[in-house]
């Protein structure tokens, strides 16, 4: 290879190298900051899992956190509100039948839009939900809906042992901790975060 | 440039763009999922976020997740104990101080050597430490490890306003929930995580 080619074989590499890491496309680009309803919704439909805290029974009460996947809808038909698919088999449920208080923490960061920004760095949003875990009465609409949510996004739950008695949760939203700028957390309540269009005075769009 | 140059250049590309977005080197690879101490110090060591559970005084005792950055140490150097640079201005710091009851947990899933396993299979580790978010006393020998390791780590940490008053926190570890396979958690002590070659009964190396 003549050198010319060469270099810009390198120039083809470095360019390529650089897309494929600094960052991934989204179905939805991050909303603006400004726009908390919208912003929180971001992180809940584009995150497939997160940490969902519990009391825990057997350690004394600890706040107890477990890696979980969730969804809240179909890929840009998300509701807000999360749904799960437990086993009481795990800590997780088994706390939350005995004590619901419960709440959903997910970050921007594994979505890959923070680019060199620490995890803890208020620009790189972070989102809590707090309220009462509980579970989608067996055979109602929202069982169907939950049960369509979640297997879309993970379609390896279709496949998990029935032996373990899956059930389908849902976290009931109460409060909402969103940190997405500097000046600490906005002010969100749960029915701006559920009709974001119509309800939302932060909005900017 | 001719043919057989742009057929290099794009096998290169090819190559290049699947090595940058198959997986990311990690300096340790992941261990034996027989090792349990091992694959939790693995967990701990490679990641620089998890979410820190604390008892919320605000709402009502509820389990508070947040995302927060945290290291154990020096890359290849972890002790296993995790150290965090948090403000009181934050709810977790807040609540830390009234009720030290607290929890992190970490998923491997982030570090992208799950592959297309969903988050919540046992075979994507998961990892929660239990135990009491304390300071670590100012102007200690700790205290300067804790600052160590996580500056290191975090090197945005180094800039952030005095005026918030960040401190040191770290988690004293009581008790360890580890899924890393089928079959439940695995039993692990805090002993044998804090020292895994001399005291882990589940060591297979």
């Amino acid at each position: 290879m003549k050198p010319v080619s060469f270099l810009l074989c390198l120039i083809f590499l470095v360019v390529g190298f650089r897309e494929s890491v600094q960052g991934r496309p989204l179905s939805v680009s991050k909303p603006d900051p400004r726009n908390a309803a919208a912003t929180a919704r971001w992180l809940v439909a584009q995150n497939s899992w997160g940490v969902l805290n519990t009391i825990s029974s057997e350690l004394g009460g600890a706040p107890f956190g477990n890696v979980v996947s969730f969804s809240d809808g179909s890929p840009n038909e998300g509701r807000g509100i999360p749904y799960f698919y437990l086993t009481a088999l795990d800590p997780t449920a088994k706390n939350a039948l005995k004590d619901g208080r419960a709440s959903l923490t997910v970050s921007e960061y594994p979505l890959g839009t923070c680019g060199k920004i620490d995890p803890e760095n208020p620009t790189c949003a972070k989102l809590t939900l707090t309220g009462k875990l509980k579970i989608v009465e067996e055979k109602s609409d929202e069982a169907q809906y939950a049960k369509s949510a979640l297997f879309t996004k993970h379609p390896e739950m279709k496949t998990w042992p029935k032996s373990h008695k899956f059930q389908f949760f849902k976290l009931e939203i109460e409060n909402i901790f969103l940190i997405d700028w500097f000046g600490g957390p906005k002010p969100l309540t749960p029915e701006q975060y559920l009709h974001p269009k119509t309800n939302n005075p932060d909005s900017v769009q």
